[in-house]
Protein backbone atom coordinates (compact mmCIF):
# COMPACT_ATOMS: atom_id res chain seq x y z
CA UNK A 1 0.00 0.00 0.00
CA UNK A 2 3.21 2.07 0.05
CA UNK A 3 2.51 3.91 -3.48
CA UNK A 4 -1.35 4.66 -2.36
CA UNK A 5 0.27 6.46 0.83
CA UNK A 6 2.33 8.37 -0.77
CA UNK A 7 -0.28 9.57 -3.73
CA UNK A 8 -0.66 13.67 -3.64
CA UNK A 9 -3.23 16.39 -6.15
CA UNK A 10 -1.86 19.12 -7.81
CA UNK A 11 -3.50 22.04 -9.89
CA UNK A 12 -1.84 23.28 -12.89
CA UNK A 13 -3.98 26.54 -13.25
CA UNK A 14 -2.81 27.47 -16.72
CA UNK A 15 -2.14 24.73 -19.25
CA UNK A 16 1.45 27.00 -19.70
CA UNK A 17 2.62 26.08 -16.61
CA UNK A 18 2.38 22.30 -17.51
CA UNK A 19 6.27 21.97 -17.98
CA UNK A 20 6.12 22.35 -14.38
CA UNK A 21 4.28 19.03 -13.61
CA UNK A 22 6.11 15.57 -13.73
CA UNK A 23 2.97 13.87 -15.74
CA UNK A 24 4.26 10.74 -16.60
CA UNK A 25 3.61 9.26 -13.69
CA UNK A 26 -0.27 11.07 -12.88
CA UNK A 27 -3.19 11.00 -13.42
CA UNK A 28 -4.46 14.36 -15.31
CA UNK A 29 -7.88 15.48 -15.11
CA UNK A 30 -8.48 17.98 -17.57
CA UNK A 31 -10.88 20.54 -16.92
CA UNK A 32 -13.10 23.16 -18.96
CA UNK A 33 -16.27 24.07 -17.42
CA UNK A 34 -16.98 26.62 -19.80
CA UNK A 35 -17.55 24.22 -21.96
CA UNK A 36 -15.50 21.70 -23.76
CA UNK A 37 -15.18 18.92 -21.13
CA UNK A 38 -18.80 19.76 -20.21
CA UNK A 39 -20.10 18.76 -23.87
CA UNK A 40 -17.44 16.07 -23.80
CA UNK A 41 -18.88 14.45 -20.95
CA UNK A 42 -22.23 15.15 -21.80
CA UNK A 43 -21.88 14.03 -25.76
CA UNK A 44 -20.48 10.56 -24.08
CA UNK A 45 -23.00 10.36 -21.40
CA UNK A 46 -25.29 10.32 -24.86
CA UNK A 47 -24.54 7.65 -26.48
CA UNK A 48 -21.49 9.55 -28.54
CA UNK A 49 -18.77 7.16 -29.74
CA UNK A 50 -15.76 8.81 -29.32
CA UNK A 51 -14.44 12.24 -29.47
CA UNK A 52 -10.75 13.32 -30.79
CA UNK A 53 -9.56 16.72 -29.67
CA UNK A 54 -7.62 18.61 -31.92
CA UNK A 55 -5.71 22.05 -31.50
CA UNK A 56 -6.55 23.58 -34.96
CA UNK A 57 -9.27 24.02 -37.05
CA UNK A 58 -7.95 22.47 -40.42
CA UNK A 59 -6.56 19.70 -38.25
CA UNK A 60 -10.23 19.05 -37.09
CA UNK A 61 -12.17 19.30 -40.56
CA UNK A 62 -10.20 17.44 -42.46
CA UNK A 63 -11.80 14.53 -40.38
CA UNK A 64 -14.77 14.65 -42.05
CA UNK A 65 -13.25 12.41 -44.90
CA UNK A 66 -13.04 9.70 -41.79
CA UNK A 67 -17.03 10.10 -41.85
CA UNK A 68 -16.31 12.48 -38.34
CA UNK A 69 -18.80 15.11 -37.51
CA UNK A 70 -17.12 18.13 -36.67
CA UNK A 71 -17.35 20.49 -33.61
CA UNK A 72 -15.84 23.95 -33.62
CA UNK A 73 -15.53 27.11 -31.34
CA UNK A 74 -13.18 29.95 -30.83
CA UNK A 75 -13.73 32.82 -28.78
CA UNK A 76 -17.02 31.13 -27.15
CA UNK A 77 -18.42 30.71 -30.39
CA UNK A 78 -19.78 28.15 -33.19
CA UNK A 79 -16.97 28.58 -36.59
CA UNK A 80 -18.61 28.91 -39.73
CA UNK A 81 -18.65 25.28 -41.41
CA UNK A 82 -18.56 22.78 -38.57
CA UNK A 83 -21.53 20.53 -37.57
CA UNK A 84 -21.07 21.55 -33.73
CA UNK A 85 -20.74 24.33 -31.68
CA UNK A 86 -19.56 24.20 -27.57
CA UNK A 87 -22.83 24.43 -26.05
CA UNK A 88 -23.39 20.86 -23.98
CA UNK A 89 -27.27 20.89 -25.44
CA UNK A 90 -25.93 20.13 -28.44
CA UNK A 91 -24.85 16.85 -27.98
CA UNK A 92 -27.60 15.55 -26.30
CA UNK A 93 -29.50 13.77 -29.59
CA UNK A 94 -30.34 10.42 -30.16
CA UNK A 95 -29.35 10.91 -33.50
CA UNK A 96 -25.69 11.43 -32.25
CA UNK A 97 -25.62 7.68 -30.79
CA UNK A 98 -22.68 5.53 -32.08
CA UNK A 99 -21.39 8.79 -34.29
CA UNK A 100 -17.42 9.93 -33.99
CA UNK A 101 -17.22 13.66 -33.63
CA UNK A 102 -13.81 15.64 -34.29
CA UNK A 103 -13.82 18.73 -31.60
CA UNK A 104 -11.80 21.99 -31.57
CA UNK A 105 -11.93 24.41 -28.51
CA UNK A 106 -10.26 27.68 -27.77
CA UNK A 107 -8.91 26.06 -24.60
CA UNK A 108 -10.46 22.65 -23.63
CA UNK A 109 -8.75 20.73 -26.18
CA UNK A 110 -5.70 23.11 -26.62
CA UNK A 111 -4.97 21.21 -22.90
CA UNK A 112 -5.84 18.07 -23.68
CA UNK A 113 -3.06 18.24 -26.69
CA UNK A 114 -0.83 19.52 -23.57
CA UNK A 115 -1.50 16.42 -21.65
CA UNK A 116 0.16 14.17 -24.04
CA UNK A 117 2.43 11.86 -22.00
CA UNK A 118 0.42 11.32 -18.68
CA UNK A 119 -0.06 7.64 -17.04
CA UNK A 120 -3.80 8.33 -17.71
CA UNK A 121 -5.70 11.49 -18.94
CA UNK A 122 -9.26 11.87 -17.91
CA UNK A 123 -11.97 14.64 -18.89
CA UNK A 124 -13.44 16.37 -15.82
CA UNK A 125 -16.51 18.38 -15.40
CA UNK A 126 -18.90 19.23 -12.70
CA UNK A 127 -21.26 16.96 -14.97
CA UNK A 128 -19.60 13.57 -13.64
CA UNK A 129 -17.33 15.11 -10.46
CA UNK A 130 -18.59 12.09 -8.36
CA UNK A 131 -17.59 9.46 -11.44
CA UNK A 132 -14.16 11.65 -11.43
CA UNK A 133 -13.41 11.71 -7.55
CA UNK A 134 -14.68 8.17 -6.56
CA UNK A 135 -12.28 6.65 -9.94
CA UNK A 136 -9.58 8.72 -8.23
CA UNK A 137 -9.74 7.31 -4.90
CA UNK A 138 -9.95 4.10 -6.02
CA UNK A 139 -6.71 3.97 -8.06
CA UNK A 140 -2.94 4.60 -6.91
CA UNK A 141 -1.60 7.26 -8.66
CA UNK A 142 -0.83 11.00 -7.66
CA UNK A 143 -3.08 13.18 -9.44
CA UNK A 144 -2.83 16.23 -11.39
CA UNK A 145 -5.57 18.46 -12.44
CA UNK A 146 -5.06 20.75 -15.37
CA UNK A 147 -7.21 23.62 -15.85
CA UNK A 148 -7.86 25.07 -19.47
CA UNK A 149 -8.15 28.34 -18.37
CA UNK A 150 -8.35 31.49 -21.04
CA UNK A 151 -6.01 31.56 -24.08
CA UNK A 152 -3.69 30.86 -20.88
CA UNK A 153 -4.59 32.99 -18.60
CA UNK A 154 -6.30 31.47 -14.98
CA UNK A 155 -9.93 31.18 -14.31
CA UNK A 156 -12.31 31.29 -11.98
CA UNK A 157 -14.62 27.98 -13.05
CA UNK A 158 -11.95 25.30 -13.79
CA UNK A 159 -10.20 26.40 -10.43
CA UNK A 160 -13.40 25.94 -8.16
CA UNK A 161 -13.70 22.37 -10.25
CA UNK A 162 -10.02 21.39 -9.42
CA UNK A 163 -11.05 22.56 -5.78
CA UNK A 164 -14.47 20.60 -5.87
CA UNK A 165 -12.23 17.85 -6.37
CA UNK A 166 -9.15 18.35 -4.14
CA UNK A 167 -12.36 19.21 -1.34
CA UNK A 168 -13.29 15.37 -1.59
CA UNK A 169 -10.34 13.75 -2.12
CA UNK A 170 -7.46 15.45 0.26
CA UNK A 171 -7.92 13.26 3.10
CA UNK A 172 -6.59 10.14 1.21
CA UNK A 173 -4.67 12.25 -1.83
CA UNK A 174 -3.11 15.03 -0.36
CA UNK A 175 -2.33 18.62 -1.77
CA UNK A 176 1.23 19.02 -3.14
CA UNK A 177 1.54 22.48 -2.55
CA UNK A 178 -0.28 25.96 -2.44
CA UNK A 179 -2.04 25.86 -5.93
CA UNK A 180 -4.48 22.80 -4.50
CA UNK A 181 -4.79 24.80 -1.45
CA UNK A 182 -6.00 28.03 -3.37
CA UNK A 183 -8.25 26.01 -5.54
CA UNK A 184 -10.05 24.44 -2.20
CA UNK A 185 -10.38 27.57 -0.28
CA UNK A 186 -12.29 29.45 -3.51
CA UNK A 187 -14.15 26.50 -3.69
CA UNK A 188 -15.42 26.61 0.22
CA UNK A 189 -16.55 29.85 -1.06
CA UNK A 190 -18.59 29.31 -3.70
CA UNK A 191 -19.88 25.89 -3.69
CA UNK A 192 -23.07 27.26 -1.85
CA UNK A 193 -24.08 29.26 -4.91
CA UNK A 194 -21.37 28.89 -7.59
CA UNK A 195 -23.06 30.53 -10.25
CA UNK A 196 -23.90 33.98 -8.28
CA UNK A 197 -20.53 33.24 -7.40
CA UNK A 198 -18.75 33.35 -10.63
CA UNK A 199 -21.17 36.39 -11.60
CA UNK A 200 -18.14 38.92 -11.56
CA UNK A 201 -15.63 36.02 -13.60
CA UNK A 202 -14.58 37.46 -17.42
CA UNK A 203 -15.36 34.65 -18.85
CA UNK A 204 -18.89 34.27 -17.45
CA UNK A 205 -19.67 37.52 -18.45
CA UNK A 206 -17.89 36.74 -21.85
CA UNK A 207 -20.53 33.95 -22.46
CA UNK A 208 -23.92 35.69 -20.97
CA UNK A 209 -23.16 38.20 -23.42
CA UNK A 210 -23.27 35.55 -26.20
CA UNK A 211 -26.65 34.68 -24.67
CA UNK A 212 -25.93 31.32 -23.14
CA UNK A 213 -27.15 31.48 -19.74
CA UNK A 214 -29.02 27.87 -19.58
CA UNK A 215 -25.59 26.72 -20.86
CA UNK A 216 -23.90 28.39 -17.62
CA UNK A 217 -26.54 26.60 -15.25
CA UNK A 218 -26.18 23.09 -16.57
CA UNK A 219 -22.02 23.81 -16.99
CA UNK A 220 -22.13 24.01 -12.92
CA UNK A 221 -24.14 21.29 -11.87
CA UNK A 222 -23.35 18.19 -10.33
CA UNK A 223 -23.79 14.91 -10.87
CA UNK A 224 -25.96 14.61 -14.06
CA UNK A 225 -23.51 11.77 -15.63
CA UNK A 226 -22.04 8.55 -13.95
CA UNK A 227 -19.32 8.37 -16.71
CA UNK A 228 -15.29 8.36 -16.49
CA UNK A 229 -13.88 9.89 -20.27
CA UNK A 230 -10.29 8.78 -20.65
CA UNK A 231 -8.01 9.90 -23.62
CA UNK A 232 -6.00 7.59 -25.74
CA UNK A 233 -3.33 8.59 -28.21
CA UNK A 234 -5.98 11.71 -28.56
CA UNK A 235 -9.29 9.87 -28.85
CA UNK A 236 -11.66 10.31 -25.74
CA UNK A 237 -14.05 7.70 -24.99
CA UNK A 238 -15.95 5.99 -21.77
CA UNK A 239 -13.74 4.57 -19.51
CA UNK A 240 -14.26 0.47 -19.55
CA UNK B 1 -9.54 62.06 -17.32
CA UNK B 2 -10.25 59.42 -19.68
CA UNK B 3 -7.07 57.49 -18.79
CA UNK B 4 -7.52 57.64 -14.84
CA UNK B 5 -11.52 55.83 -15.74
CA UNK B 6 -9.80 53.22 -17.89
CA UNK B 7 -7.52 51.61 -15.38
CA UNK B 8 -7.36 47.83 -14.83
CA UNK B 9 -5.33 46.08 -12.33
CA UNK B 10 -4.68 42.30 -13.12
CA UNK B 11 -2.52 39.91 -11.14
CA UNK B 12 0.47 37.34 -12.93
CA UNK B 13 0.09 34.08 -10.49
CA UNK B 14 3.91 32.82 -12.20
CA UNK B 15 6.78 35.01 -13.55
CA UNK B 16 6.36 31.92 -16.12
CA UNK B 17 3.27 33.45 -17.25
CA UNK B 18 4.28 36.89 -17.84
CA UNK B 19 4.30 36.83 -21.22
CA UNK B 20 0.63 37.05 -21.57
CA UNK B 21 0.33 40.22 -20.56
CA UNK B 22 1.36 43.64 -22.42
CA UNK B 23 3.59 45.34 -19.45
CA UNK B 24 5.08 48.20 -21.85
CA UNK B 25 2.68 50.39 -20.77
CA UNK B 26 1.74 49.08 -17.06
CA UNK B 27 2.98 49.81 -13.68
CA UNK B 28 4.42 46.23 -12.77
CA UNK B 29 4.80 45.58 -8.61
CA UNK B 30 6.84 42.40 -8.26
CA UNK B 31 6.01 41.16 -4.87
CA UNK B 32 8.47 37.91 -3.42
CA UNK B 33 6.57 38.38 0.49
CA UNK B 34 9.14 34.98 1.79
CA UNK B 35 11.18 36.99 1.10
CA UNK B 36 13.03 38.82 -1.34
CA UNK B 37 10.89 41.88 -1.67
CA UNK B 38 10.08 42.31 2.18
CA UNK B 39 13.95 42.32 2.54
CA UNK B 40 14.63 44.82 -0.05
CA UNK B 41 12.05 46.98 1.13
CA UNK B 42 13.55 46.57 4.64
CA UNK B 43 17.09 47.51 3.48
CA UNK B 44 15.75 50.55 1.31
CA UNK B 45 13.74 51.76 4.21
CA UNK B 46 16.64 51.00 6.78
CA UNK B 47 19.21 53.38 4.18
CA UNK B 48 21.26 51.33 1.74
CA UNK B 49 21.48 53.05 -0.83
CA UNK B 50 20.54 51.02 -4.05
CA UNK B 51 19.88 47.05 -4.85
CA UNK B 52 20.84 45.43 -7.95
CA UNK B 53 19.01 42.34 -9.09
CA UNK B 54 20.41 39.24 -10.78
CA UNK B 55 19.44 36.20 -11.73
CA UNK B 56 22.43 34.27 -11.28
CA UNK B 57 24.75 33.89 -8.70
CA UNK B 58 28.14 34.44 -10.98
CA UNK B 59 26.69 37.98 -11.49
CA UNK B 60 25.99 38.80 -8.36
CA UNK B 61 29.50 38.08 -6.91
CA UNK B 62 31.23 39.41 -9.78
CA UNK B 63 29.52 42.94 -8.38
CA UNK B 64 32.16 42.65 -5.60
CA UNK B 65 34.62 44.34 -7.55
CA UNK B 66 32.26 47.24 -7.95
CA UNK B 67 32.11 47.79 -4.01
CA UNK B 68 29.19 45.88 -3.74
CA UNK B 69 27.77 43.61 -0.55
CA UNK B 70 26.63 40.56 -1.67
CA UNK B 71 23.18 38.80 -0.92
CA UNK B 72 22.62 35.29 -2.45
CA UNK B 73 19.50 33.02 -1.32
CA UNK B 74 18.71 29.73 -3.07
CA UNK B 75 16.06 27.24 -1.92
CA UNK B 76 15.25 29.63 1.24
CA UNK B 77 19.49 28.95 2.56
CA UNK B 78 21.87 31.89 2.53
CA UNK B 79 24.36 30.73 -0.15
CA UNK B 80 28.11 30.48 0.87
CA UNK B 81 30.42 32.89 0.13
CA UNK B 82 27.97 36.05 0.15
CA UNK B 83 27.84 38.62 2.72
CA UNK B 84 23.78 38.40 3.33
CA UNK B 85 20.84 35.92 3.00
CA UNK B 86 17.01 36.10 2.68
CA UNK B 87 16.12 37.09 6.13
CA UNK B 88 15.25 41.32 6.75
CA UNK B 89 16.36 40.91 9.87
CA UNK B 90 19.98 41.07 8.37
CA UNK B 91 19.49 44.01 6.42
CA UNK B 92 18.89 46.93 9.13
CA UNK B 93 21.77 47.17 10.57
CA UNK B 94 23.26 50.78 10.59
CA UNK B 95 26.66 49.59 8.82
CA UNK B 96 24.37 49.44 5.67
CA UNK B 97 23.25 52.72 5.59
CA UNK B 98 24.57 54.36 2.35
CA UNK B 99 25.67 50.54 1.35
CA UNK B 100 24.90 48.84 -2.75
CA UNK B 101 23.74 45.59 -2.49
CA UNK B 102 23.86 42.78 -5.60
CA UNK B 103 20.93 40.41 -4.48
CA UNK B 104 20.26 37.24 -6.48
CA UNK B 105 17.13 34.80 -4.73
CA UNK B 106 15.61 31.94 -6.42
CA UNK B 107 12.23 33.50 -7.22
CA UNK B 108 11.85 37.30 -6.26
CA UNK B 109 15.30 38.77 -8.23
CA UNK B 110 13.75 36.43 -11.20
CA UNK B 111 10.55 37.95 -11.09
CA UNK B 112 12.47 41.14 -11.23
CA UNK B 113 14.85 40.34 -14.32
CA UNK B 114 11.35 38.89 -16.24
CA UNK B 115 9.46 42.15 -15.74
CA UNK B 116 12.25 44.57 -17.64
CA UNK B 117 10.32 46.52 -20.34
CA UNK B 118 7.33 47.64 -18.11
CA UNK B 119 6.45 51.19 -17.84
CA UNK B 120 7.48 51.21 -14.17
CA UNK B 121 8.59 48.68 -11.95
CA UNK B 122 7.80 48.86 -8.11
CA UNK B 123 9.07 46.24 -5.28
CA UNK B 124 5.81 45.29 -2.90
CA UNK B 125 5.24 43.62 0.01
CA UNK B 126 3.10 43.84 3.03
CA UNK B 127 5.49 46.38 4.73
CA UNK B 128 5.46 48.91 2.28
CA UNK B 129 1.78 48.21 1.64
CA UNK B 130 -0.23 51.35 1.71
CA UNK B 131 2.40 53.15 -0.30
CA UNK B 132 2.13 50.79 -3.08
CA UNK B 133 -1.46 51.33 -3.41
CA UNK B 134 -1.67 55.05 -2.60
CA UNK B 135 0.86 55.72 -4.98
CA UNK B 136 -1.13 53.47 -7.29
CA UNK B 137 -3.99 55.25 -6.86
CA UNK B 138 -2.72 58.57 -7.36
CA UNK B 139 -0.53 57.55 -11.12
CA UNK B 140 -2.47 57.39 -14.39
CA UNK B 141 -1.29 53.62 -15.54
CA UNK B 142 -2.97 50.25 -15.79
CA UNK B 143 -1.74 47.76 -12.97
CA UNK B 144 0.25 44.17 -13.16
CA UNK B 145 1.12 42.61 -10.05
CA UNK B 146 3.68 39.76 -10.63
CA UNK B 147 3.68 37.26 -8.25
CA UNK B 148 7.30 35.67 -7.91
CA UNK B 149 5.91 32.50 -6.55
CA UNK B 150 8.02 28.98 -6.15
CA UNK B 151 10.46 27.70 -8.76
CA UNK B 152 7.36 28.67 -11.71
CA UNK B 153 4.59 27.43 -9.54
CA UNK B 154 1.84 29.74 -7.71
CA UNK B 155 2.17 30.18 -3.69
CA UNK B 156 -0.45 31.67 -1.29
CA UNK B 157 1.61 34.71 0.25
CA UNK B 158 2.07 36.36 -2.77
CA UNK B 159 -1.14 35.80 -4.34
CA UNK B 160 -2.49 37.32 -1.06
CA UNK B 161 -0.62 40.61 -1.50
CA UNK B 162 -1.85 40.58 -4.76
CA UNK B 163 -4.99 40.66 -3.07
CA UNK B 164 -4.81 43.15 -0.53
CA UNK B 165 -3.66 45.03 -3.14
CA UNK B 166 -6.58 44.76 -5.41
CA UNK B 167 -9.10 45.13 -2.31
CA UNK B 168 -7.91 48.50 -1.90
CA UNK B 169 -7.71 49.92 -4.99
CA UNK B 170 -10.79 47.96 -7.00
CA UNK B 171 -13.00 50.37 -6.95
CA UNK B 172 -10.84 53.07 -8.69
CA UNK B 173 -8.36 50.49 -10.94
CA UNK B 174 -10.69 47.63 -11.79
CA UNK B 175 -10.30 43.87 -11.92
CA UNK B 176 -8.99 43.13 -15.76
CA UNK B 177 -9.69 39.42 -15.32
CA UNK B 178 -10.13 36.34 -12.83
CA UNK B 179 -6.79 35.79 -11.38
CA UNK B 180 -7.69 39.51 -9.41
CA UNK B 181 -11.22 38.37 -8.31
CA UNK B 182 -9.67 35.15 -7.08
CA UNK B 183 -6.63 36.81 -5.06
CA UNK B 184 -8.96 39.01 -3.83
CA UNK B 185 -11.50 36.64 -2.49
CA UNK B 186 -8.10 34.42 -1.07
CA UNK B 187 -7.44 37.49 0.49
CA UNK B 188 -10.74 38.49 2.35
CA UNK B 189 -10.69 35.04 3.55
CA UNK B 190 -7.14 35.44 4.91
CA UNK B 191 -6.92 38.84 6.61
CA UNK B 192 -7.98 38.71 9.50
CA UNK B 193 -4.86 36.18 10.29
CA UNK B 194 -2.75 35.62 7.56
CA UNK B 195 0.47 34.00 9.34
CA UNK B 196 -2.88 31.32 10.26
CA UNK B 197 -4.32 30.75 6.98
CA UNK B 198 -1.49 30.35 5.67
CA UNK B 199 -0.16 27.31 7.69
CA UNK B 200 -1.02 24.42 5.44
CA UNK B 201 0.77 26.39 2.71
CA UNK B 202 3.59 24.81 1.03
CA UNK B 203 6.54 27.72 1.65
CA UNK B 204 5.85 28.40 4.71
CA UNK B 205 5.95 25.07 5.85
CA UNK B 206 9.70 25.00 3.83
CA UNK B 207 10.16 28.08 5.83
CA UNK B 208 9.30 26.53 9.06
CA UNK B 209 11.54 23.90 8.90
CA UNK B 210 14.36 25.80 8.27
CA UNK B 211 13.60 27.53 11.78
CA UNK B 212 12.92 31.36 10.99
CA UNK B 213 9.43 31.56 12.42
CA UNK B 214 10.46 35.16 12.94
CA UNK B 215 11.07 36.26 9.40
CA UNK B 216 7.77 35.03 8.55
CA UNK B 217 5.51 36.83 11.19
CA UNK B 218 7.54 39.97 10.75
CA UNK B 219 6.90 39.62 6.19
CA UNK B 220 3.51 39.77 7.23
CA UNK B 221 3.22 42.69 8.88
CA UNK B 222 1.39 45.46 7.46
CA UNK B 223 2.97 49.14 6.69
CA UNK B 224 6.10 48.92 8.77
CA UNK B 225 7.58 51.14 6.32
CA UNK B 226 6.14 53.85 3.84
CA UNK B 227 8.62 53.55 1.01
CA UNK B 228 8.11 52.85 -2.88
CA UNK B 229 11.48 51.21 -3.87
CA UNK B 230 11.43 51.36 -8.15
CA UNK B 231 13.70 49.58 -10.31
CA UNK B 232 15.45 51.33 -12.92
CA UNK B 233 17.62 49.35 -15.63
CA UNK B 234 18.01 46.75 -12.56
CA UNK B 235 19.15 49.39 -9.97
CA UNK B 236 16.09 49.85 -7.16
CA UNK B 237 16.21 52.89 -5.24
CA UNK B 238 13.43 54.65 -3.52
CA UNK B 239 11.65 56.33 -5.51
CA UNK B 240 11.88 60.18 -4.97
Amino acid sequence: MRGKEMRTVDVCLSPELIHLYPIHDRVVIVVDIFRATSCMVTALASGVEQIEAFATLEECLAMREKGYLTAGERDGKKVDGFDFGNSPFEYMHEELVGKRIAFTTTNGTQAIVKARGARKILIGSFLNLSAITNHLLAQASSVLIVCAGWKGKVNMEDTLFAGAVVSRIHTAIVPACDAPLMAQQLYQQASADMEKYLQPSSHLQRLLRLGIKEDIAFCLTNDKYDVVPEVNEGVIKLMI
